[in-house]
This record gives structure tokens, sequence and C-alpha cells, in this order.
């Protein structure tokens, strides 16, 4: 485990009595504990062991906070297109949170309504690094890549349907930026966003 | 053939001589002839049967007008995000301006410098009918159907490389767009958005 | 919000506390309210708060008229290729006529039993813009293109199985019509069709 | 080889050398040869070691008639949507005759003008088993299909642009045919469906 | 609907109460029916309405027969690779029998165990035309259609898993067959199946 | 490099030069060469530099045998579908040979006509692993699998057009295989296939 | 059924009661028995039909053993990338052991953390032949193929989520190794990976 | 034009005309110039407008330096997979180098020979990002991502062949890497890595 981070677990494919083992397992050790994809009854088992444990049910995460977590100056800016992709946007935020980071968060400022991206500009421009969830077409990242000269982590979310393919045509879209400064991470995968953005705002 | 409609030669696929040959049928009947997809040898080949013959070699669009055409009063606007995308996009304004449109050319307003689309806004605003042509993300269709209360008929183009896989991630996003009001002609094709925008304007 | 609009809401991927959340909210303003995508369940607890809501439960569609809506003289033709295909027709047909549009459906006229088709033809040939919804091989938009004049919105529906691949046999049939004027949306994209189809009729 | 078959050589991706070398060894038995997808420059190196070889330009196919094919009463249709589909659909038919069946050929009746396709259902009607050859979005496979109650081998060619992936989406629209009696072969396999419509024509 | 032919009911994506309302109606008309994709709930259901319906459960076919029907006097075989793939092979048996066709059935002989297909040989070889159903990696109908001179119709079938991609390894496999005779339907598709092979059977 | 084995070079995408400047730079050592995917000019170039080159214009391998090289006892079955499978089945064989593997070549015994196959069968079996090379649909691999209880390694070609989609086909085919014993390497990889079979002859 | 191996049931895709009889049938001979992708409630059935039934859960195997299995010397390394891999890897470890292998688990030293792969490497080394089953993006089979040179299986697992797309990601990765000595089976397929280990094991 | 920062040419796509006209309009400016994907021909016409012109053959980049540019402290690594990887890398520190960045090259490491890599991971290690560019199965940017605790750019090339995709799987392996803080830029996209890292280095 990297020192100062937290122990991180991905609850998705393990089993309630296996996410309440780990926890009570880690828990002897004193580091702070995020979870990810973990589902209502998940947060039941874990906070039967461990009563500080805290639900963010938007974002799937339980976390747990051992050790105070100290905050950096600078921020990350989390964007979204529309209010489906806040589940995906809210494991980003909630994950560059838990590793000592502060976050803003700009939501429903998709393309279909431009003006109000124009009216968040400032607040965007001022962080350090961007994260911008978007599904369905995934314009959004290209979009603020063009206004912004801050690194654009993008993450396609699997938002939309039919030729959406499950978020793919948001990835191809932002893997195909003609903005320069956008980097694409894996669909959905918000805590990976968060993890980068955390990283990159600490150089 | 329709009324009032020119002949129509799609050239792919064709040699020299079926071309020329085709022109110099057509030829004696009193119709206006567009030809797409027409190489400089197949022009210098129609040219010798059909002296009125003329070429606009970024469309690759043979023309002869045998009968004067009409314009409507209204305008067709054509959109283009980068330089690439022109032969696309004339490929769709000559159609166009050829069925009997007036078209208004907006070029190089992609979304990498979105400034340039919004001091464009008035003259796509006004026309009739929109066509959008644009390669990699084709995230231009998503933003002006934002913007515009207008039909916008997005044309994915082949211009990318990687993971744009020929037009396909271009394809996938307009057809995701959230905009309303966006529909979709297939990778490239420049003549079946001008053709569509024609009958269109001519409701 | 576009004036002379209806606001609209996209129930998919909302709960059913959110969407009557949204109503109640937008109910407090004077103006038209379409949710599209919305369950019955979401239907009764809307009702709770806007008791003229209507559901359309084909289209799975909830109305509520605050003001008359007028109709254009004009109307749009709804043409669908089998009874399957009729959810995404209605959607788009519901969401026509809340646009302040006259429809006309013409159902069941699909490729395998032609002489349907050649029965409504007059019908057809009328409209000032035509929606064709058809899922397995798509084949009927390129055969109503062929026989019609007009605008066409084709409407890819995920009707079919194997190798429909959920309606991606049929868009990248309808993408490839080599009918001209034929123009694509989403598969499943009734609204989508419905809305672009007003803009049109409107012009 | 089977009794009573020609001896069939499958030329691409074989050189010049080793064409001639079949062909040259095959010659010395009393069967007749028929050589797909054969260059004019093969036809040329063929010809010197066997005088008698045939070459159908259009269909890229040498015949070797050393005994005489006699004919079976019924007929073959082979029906066309476009002229560019012919080297396919020639490639169907010279097989076909070949292997001792009469073919009837109708071409240029693609969906997009129609009424060219009912000018011609008589002859089809009247074939025991009908080949359609159709690239782009396929649909003429569909239409006969619904009009006609014989076996139809359908066979997409990869002939198109964009969203066409080279007869994927032709392939994908005749596979998921909503008229019954229609079943598919390999993109551009012409010899695959002249083959197939012999065996069912002689049954 | 074709004379002498049964009225056909395609159930997936229809309600219980659609199938029973269709049956009843068509009832009234003295014509066999034939529901395919039919859940023992909808037997049940057209039980009530329609005394004489009978179900076969592998095929989830429900059968009326009103009219008795001739058998024509030759045969076809219907070939399949694994147990899994008889609901597949039924759905065009129980079709072809219905449509007036004796039916041989010879299960099980995938190619893992090539000598039992060889203990089949005969009396596939004896059919006028063969159904080949397998999933997986369909070879087996390469196999049959290298050893056999009747038409094989081809049902690739979505047993697999993996890379088997529902299906379109086996659809891809059989499109591609080096063995001449081959022709292919969708995934799945055993009513199409048995409808052409009838079709072929009675020529 | 691993004791024992030669020196190995992957020429694709390297230029002329850069082929014969690695060949010299390694002759300095004593070990043997094993040069992949050589153009007939890279062999002459390599020839001025090391005069016992020697060059497998099938394979399309350049060998330099440095130290003699001594051979297993066993042998290794390369079994191929058809000709055109043949210069990477040699790929295979040459590099198997060069590692120190005694190979038995099978050529020509695909599926359509399987009795090919069956003469062979006693060599076949004889081998400690055996390598099958196959396009199109690939299905020997799983007629092979059936057939003999070694561990086949399954090599898919490109060759084939159409739906077999640059050896995708074979590919999926392979990797869906109902026999047991098979695994698959990537599409055309002969080396990796008779580096792999090398390693298991030597166990 | 081959002498010496115990009979295998594949029990995705049967009912309770078709495992059931299949067990109750094959009990009356005196062979081993293993059914791979079995329930619980399967295991139950047939449990009461042959009381010596075994369930292994995570690798969802009943094993049946009825003839005492002699073990080889060698043994066979079992490499797991994750824990969410692991059903995979115990179907290919309990598959092995139960046709007479020894196997070794190394499990959870993906690439995130290569110290803990390099804490294994003796014992990995060691082994005749290595199964490596990985998901999400597949790298450890390469990895341990680059150190190692023994046979290596790849199981591209389906674990993962987004463009992972249900292990195509890791197979591809796979496929494409440039380590020599890997191949790979399908995704999730290891009773495949087991199979063949053993296979290679007993050379 | 960002200030500070040079004007950036894509020239594919653009004819050698067009290039050297756009350096010779911008060459009236005082800024520095970056060219990429250009070729040899390319370069020499602007050298011919512009004497101070620098060509990478490597990287295909013509530069034009009109203002010293001034380095940052930190640095960027750059890790390479193979040889064939090296212009896509080359793009990327040729970029980076131009907009003001430190660049340390480390060529060859792939996990084929993973040893090469441990000895330059202090280097690594030391840069403030880093980039990984490979092609194949792209495993080496998850390597480097769990070793390293900085932002890691992935540029997946297009290097490979068969099941490689131009790129394709070196792309999902990425995207779906398990090491945290790496995320993916398009196929082949030097540039887009170079510039993000830069953006990045000197935050
Ligand atoms: N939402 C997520 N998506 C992808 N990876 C994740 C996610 N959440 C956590 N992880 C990764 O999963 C690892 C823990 O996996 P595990 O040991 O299976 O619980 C962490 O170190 C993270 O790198
Ligand atoms: N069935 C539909 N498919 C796609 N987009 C829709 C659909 N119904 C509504 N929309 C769009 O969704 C927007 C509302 O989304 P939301 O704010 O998430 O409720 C509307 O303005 C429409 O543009
Ligand atoms: N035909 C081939 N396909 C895939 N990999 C190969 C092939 N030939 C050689 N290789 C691998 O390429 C490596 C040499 O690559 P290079 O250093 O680029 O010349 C060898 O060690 C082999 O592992
Ligand atoms: N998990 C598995 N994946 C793929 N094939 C399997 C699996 N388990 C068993 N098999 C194969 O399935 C055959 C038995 O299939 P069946 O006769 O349908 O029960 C065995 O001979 C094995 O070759
Ligand atoms: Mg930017
Ligand atoms: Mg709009
Ligand atoms: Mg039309
Ligand atoms: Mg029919
Ligand atoms: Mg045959
Ligand atoms: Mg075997
Ligand atoms: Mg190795
Ligand atoms: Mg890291």
């Amino acid at each position: 485990i990297r020192v100062g981070y937290p122990e991180v677990i991905y609850c998705a494919g393990k089993t309630v009595e296996q996410v309440r083992g780990i926890v009570e397992f880690m828990n002897t050790k004193n580091n702070n504990i995020l979870a990810t994809r973990a589902t209502e009854e998940m947060f039941r088992a874990v906070k039967e062991v461990c009563g500080e444990a805290k639900y963010n049910s938007m974002a799937k995460i339980i976390t747990i906070e051992k050790r105070e977590i100290p905050k950096k100056d600078t921020y990350i800016a989390v964007v979204t297109a529309g209010t489906s992709d806040m589940p995906v946007a809210e494991e980003a935020a909630v994950t560059a949170e838990f590793l000592g980071n502060k976050v803003e968060r700009i939501i429903d400022v998709g393309v279909a309504g431009i003006h109000r991206l124009f009216n968040k500009l400032e607040i965007i421009r001022g962080a350090k690094v961007i994260i911008v969830a978007a599904g369905m077409e995934g314009a959004l990242a290209s979009v603020v890549g063009g206004l912004v000269d801050k690194p654009i982590i993008a993450v396609p979310t699997s938002v939309g349907y039919g030729a959406s393919f499950n978020g793919l045509a948001a990835l191809l879209s932002m893997l195909n930026s003609c903005a320069s400064g956008v980097s694409v991470v894996n669909i959905d995968n918000g805590f990976g966003a968060g993890y980068l953005a955390s990283v990159i705002n600490k150089l």
C-alpha cells in the first residue's frame, strides 16, 4: 500500500461477506479506507464492524476516515454534462476529496445548452486539473478542452441508449478530441479519474 | 428521373470510359447533369463529349448546366469543423447549389476554437436548414444543434486516424447527439446531405 | 427552455421520486410538459402532484397540457414496418402532436408484404415530412425514400434478434440507403424523430 | 472431384505461374475447368497452355469447356440492385451457366426506383431459384423475398462506402430479412451463390 | 397470406393478451396456425380460445391444425451439433413438418466426436435439403457441406459464451465455409431455416 | 537472450538497412539467427554481410546457422487447410525446425474434402504437438482437436475475404472450439505457433 | 469417451433435471465424473442420486470420484491477477487436479503490484506448464510469458467493465502478447485451460 | 493561438502546396512553428520559404524556432516498448521539447524482457509525468503504472498485426489498466501525449 494513501476496495463482483471481511481486516490497521461500487447492503454490513463508516449513495462509495485528510490548496473541477452522469462524477469527486483534494462540482452543463457552460467558465479555468464526465456523444470534453489550458481527464459514461453502445460512442468521441490536453479513462471509471486528478493536483 | 431535378451520376467504381459514355448518352436529353466522386481524368474525358462541363476539384463534382437553375430565396448553411472536412462539405454545397439553392459556407469553426463559431452564429441561424460536416469526434453537430432551432443534417467525415475508425467515431457521436433536431447521413456523404437540405429548403 | 416549446423530461435512468419532483417543480410554471420513457409507476406518482397529467402507455409518454396546442395544417406521416415497432413510432407521433403537428399513422406496411405500403402511398406522399420506424433489416426506409420526394427521417428500432445486434443492422441499413432524402436518428429515438419532424413541418 | 462437375480454381492469392501450372495439370484430364477471381494476366498465361480457354472480364472467370454442358430446362434468376454489383452478379451467373443452368439476368432494379423491379416480376417469379446481389443497404433481397415464393440466395456486395463497412451493412440487412425464404452467402461470394443455385435448380 | 400456407405468428415481444387475441381472430378463418417463440403462459391463454392448440415446449411453438397437412415424399434432414442447439433445431423441424414436410432429426453429431456424424451420413445424404444448427464455432456446417451434395441451410445458434459473442462466431464461421452449397440464416432463426427448407423441398 | 535459442529478428516495419545492421551486429556473436517477415531484398542485403545466410521465400524467413542444431526425436505436425495457408504454416514449420525440432507437414487437408485428413490421421496422431493453420472458417482446428489427444496450437490465417474480416472469423471459430485441447495464437502468427510447439515438444 | 478420462458434463444451459438425469445414467458406469458450470441447486439434485458427489462452489464444479486418480509428479501453476479472476482459475485448477495433475495456485499477483509476482517466480518457473487467468487488460500473461520459458495458457476473464467489453480487452491483449510461448483459450474457459494443461503436463 | 505556444500544423491530408503556403503565411508572424505528420517532400518545400526549418525524420516533424524556447527544470519521461513504437514516441518527445520541456527517452523496455525496464526505473520515477508508447498488447503502460506514482499518459500505437486491429488491442488494454494513474490518448497520437505532458509538467 502506498504511504499516505487510503486503502482501496473495489466492491463490484465481491459478496457482502467478502467486503465486510476485508474492511474488518483493514480496520485493524490505522489507514483510511475507500470502498467503491458498494451497495447499500454492503454499507450496512460494513457499518456493523466499523461504526465510523459513511456512505455516499450517489457515488456508491463507503469511506472510513481514521486519520484526518489534509487538503491541497488548489482544486479539481468535476464537470458533468447531464444529471444521469452524476453517479460517475460523484465517484470521481468523492475519491478525489478522500485523497486530500478540494473539488468544485459544475453540473448539467452539457452542450445542448452551452450557455450554462459559459456561465461557469471562470471556476473551471481556476482549477489545476479538470474532470469531464459525459455520456451519449461526449462532446463536452472537447468543448471544455478547447476553452481551457489545463489537463482534462475525460470520463465517458455509459449513459445513453441505442448507438451509444454502453458508452462506446462517448469513449471514441473523447479519444478523437480535436482539442489538445484531453486524455481518457475507461467508461464509467470515476475512481480512476479522481485518482489521477489527485496525482496531478499534488504535483 | 424526377422532373426539374438534374440527372445524377455516382462515378466511384466506374471507369473513365463508363462515365464518358453515360454523359454522352444523357447529353442528348436536355437535362442538367451532376457527376459526383469524379476524378480529373474523368472530367477531361467528359469535356471531350460535352464542352460546357465544369469541374469543382475540391468537391470532385462535374456539372453540366443545360437549363438555367433558379435559386430559392432562403439559404442553406454548410458548416465545417476543419479544412480537411472541406471536400465533403463542398460536395454538399455544390450539390445543393446545383439543385437550386443558395448556400452559405462557414468553414473552420470546430470546437477546439469555439469563439470562431460564435462569430458566425447569426449567419448560421439565418439559414432554413444547416449541414454540419465534421470528422474526428464530430462534436460540432451537437454544439450547433444546441444553439440553433433549425433542422441540422450532420455529415460525419472520415477525417481522423486511430480510434476514429474512418469516421465511425464521428458517426456514433452525431447519432447520440444530446441536442434535438439533428439527423445523420452516411460517413462522407456530402451529396446526400446536400440533396436532403435542398428537399427541406424547398418545402 | 425554448419559447413555445414544452418542457421535456427524459425519464430513463431517473427514479420515480426524481420524476415526480421535476414535474412538481415545472408545474409551477405555465408550460406544457412532455415526459418520455416514463413507466406506469412514474405516471401514478406524477398524477398525484398534477391531476391533468395523461399517459400513453404504448409511447411511454406522460403529457401535461397547460396551454392549448395549436396545430399546423400540414401533417407528418409516421410509417412503421411491424407492430413491434409501434412503441417507437408512437413516441415519435405523440411527441410531434404535442409539439403542435397533425400526424398520420401508417402501420404494419413492412416490405415482407409490400402491397400494403402501396395502398397507403397517397397519404404518405401528402405529408410534409415522413418518419419511418423499422427494425430488423430496416429496408422500409429505403423503399419509402425511393417512392416519395419528401424528407424521410429514418428511426432504426431495436426490434429483432441475433445479427440485428439490437438495432445495429437497421441503423447501418438506413445510413446506407440508396434512396436520396433519407437521414437517420439514433436507434429507438422516437422522440428525436418526432422533434425533428416538427421542426421541419413548421418551416 | 464430384462427377459431372467442373474442376474449380480459386485464383485469388495465387500467382500467375501457379494458376497456369494448375490449369496445365488439370488439362490432361478431360474435365471442364472454371477459374474464378482470375486477372487478365492470368488468362493470357492460361491461354498459352490451353487454347480453348475463354475469359469473362466482368466476372473475372476463365472457363475451359472440354465437354459440352447440358442445360436444365428451369432457370435461375440473377437480380442486381445497381451496376456496381454486376461483377459479383456475373460471377454468380457465369458459374451457374457453366454448371449447366439457364440464367436470366435482371439488372439495375434497386429499391431507389422500385417500379423497375415490378416491370420484371414475371420473369423473376418464373425462376426456380433466385440470386439477389446488392450492396449498400441490401434492401433488394427483402423486397424480392416478399414478392416471390421461391428460394432466394442473397449475396451482399462490398459496394458502398462509409458505414457500409465493405459489405457488412448489406450482410446484416440480408441476415435480418423480414421476408421468409431468404438465405445468405459471404460478401461478394458470387461463386458460392451460383453454385448453390445450381444445386437447388437441379434437385 | 399465401394460399396453402399456415398463418404465422412471431410471439417474441408480444404480450400474452396480444397473442391470444391474434389467435382468436385468426381462428375464425379456416387456416392452420403456427406461433413461434411462444411461452407456456401464451400457450395456456391460446388453449382457452382454441381447444385444439398443441404446444412443443422445446421448439416453443404452438400449432393449430385445422386442415390436415399432406406430407411430401422427400425429406428434410435437421442436424445438430450439441444438445443445447436442440431448441433452435426443433423450431426448424416443427416448422418444416407443419408446412408439410417429413423431417429426419440427427442430433448431437458435433465435430468434437466426428465418428457420430459418419454413422449418420447415409440418412443425411438421403435428404433433399439439409439444415445444420450449431453454436460455438459452427464447424459442423462446413463438415456436412464437404460430405454432401445437397443444399445446406446453416443456422448459427447463440449457444456458447465468451468470444462466441452470442452466436457471432458461428455466424461468421458459416458465412466463410470453405464447402460449397452452404447458405446461412440469422442466429437462432430456426423458423427461417425450416421455412426455406420447405420451399426447397417442395420445388 | 535465452541460452541455446537463436537470436530472433522480427523484420516487419524495419528498413532493409536496419535488418542488415542488426544481423551484422549479431553476427559477431556465435549464435544462430532467425529473421521472420523478411523480404527478398532484405535477404540480399543480409547475404552481403553474412555469406551463410539462407532464405525460405514461402516462410519469408532468413536463417543463419552458426552452430549445428540438434533435433529432438519426437516431432511436431504442421497441418494446413489450403494452399493459401502455406506461408503461415511454413513460418511455423521453419521456426520449429530451426529451434531443433523435426516437423511433419500435412497440407491441404481442409474440411471441404475431409477424407484427405483421414488419410493422414496416423502421422498426425504420432506427433507430440500439432499446429493447425487455417483461414476462412477455421473449422479444421476443431476437427483435428476432436480426433487427436495431443495439444493443438491453432493459428488462424488471414486467408479469405468478405466476412472473414482478415482472419477474425477463423480466430473466433478456433477460440470457440468444441474440441478440448485447442489453444490459439494471433492471426498469421506462424512464428508464435512454431516457438510454442518447440517449447512443448522439448518438455 | 477417452479411456482414463472422466466423463465431462457442461451444465450451462441445461436444466437441473437434465443434469441429474445425465449423472444418474453415467453413474451406472464406473467412470469418474466432472460437471462444470454447475449451480448449488444442481449439486443438491445430483447428491440425491449419487451420494459421493462433491461440490466446489468457487469453481462451480461437481466431482464424482469413482476410481482413485493417480497424480503426475510434475505440476501445473495456476496464476491469477486478482481475486475476481478466482472462479475461472479454480475451474482450471479443479479440472486439472481431477484429470490427475498436481496444481500450485499463485493468486493476486496482478501487474498493479508486480513485486508480488516476483516473490512467486520460483514456484511458477518450477511448473511444467502455466495457466494465467486475468481480466481487465490481461497484461499478466505477457509479463509471466516474458519471465518464464514454459508453455503459458492464457485465459482471459470477463472481469472488468466498460471498455473491457466482457473480456474482449483481455482476450485481444493476450493474443497480441509480445512474449513468446503464450497461447490463448476462450474468455472464462477455465475448463479448457485445465484440460489442455493436463494434456501437456502428461506428455 | 495560445500565447507562448507555437503555432501547430497537422500535415496529414494536406498537400505539399498547402503546407508550404500555411508556413509561409505564419512565418510573417514571430511565432515558433511545429508541423506534425510531415513528409520529407513537405519539409523540402517548407525549407524553400523558411531557411531555418528543421526536420526530424523519425518523428516526421518540422520545427521552426523563431524565439528561443526556455526549458522547465523538471522532465518528462518517454518510455517505449519496442523499436517500432519509436516514431510515435519521437512525435511525443519532439513535441514536448519544442513546447519547452526536458525529455528523457527510455526505449525498448517492453514486458517481454522486463529486466530492461527495471534497470531504468530510477530515471522513470524521477520524471514529473510519464508517456508510455506501446503497440501489440500495450501491457507496458500497466506495468509502469504499477511501479510509479506519477501521471502516466498511455499512447497505444498501431504496431502489430492480426488481432491487434491497428492498435485497438493496445488501446483497450490501456483503458482497462488495473494500475491507477493511467489515462489514454488516441492510437498513434504522439503529439497529443507530448502536448498534455507539457501542460502537466508546467503546472
Ligand atoms: N471504480 C473503480 N474502477 C476501477 N478500478 C477501481 C475502482 N475502485 C477501485 N479500483 C481499483 O481497485 C483496486 C482494489 O481492488 P480489489 O483489491 O479487488 O478490491 C484499487 O487499488 C483501485 O486501483
Ligand atoms: N426518448 C428520448 N431520447 C433521447 N433524448 C430525449 C428523449 N426524450 C427526451 N430527450 C431529450 O432529453 C432532454 C431532457 O433530458 P433531462 O433533462 O435529462 O430530462 C430533452 O430536452 C430532450 O432533448
Ligand atoms: N512473425 C512474428 N510474429 C510475432 N512476433 C514475432 C514474429 N517473429 C519474431 N517475433 C518476436 O519478435 C521478437 C524480436 O523483435 P524485434 O526485437 O523487434 O526484432 C522476437 O524475440 C520474437 O519474440
Ligand atoms: N466450462 C466449460 N467450457 C467449455 N467447455 C466445457 C466446459 N466444461 C465442459 N466442457 C466441454 O463440454 C463437453 C460436455 O458437453 P455436454 O455433452 O453438452 O455436457 C465436455 O466434453 C467438454 O469438452
Ligand atoms: Mg485545452
Ligand atoms: Mg437544435
Ligand atoms: Mg426520396
Ligand atoms: Mg419469399
Ligand atoms: Mg456440399
Ligand atoms: Mg483433442
Ligand atoms: Mg516465455
Ligand atoms: Mg501508478
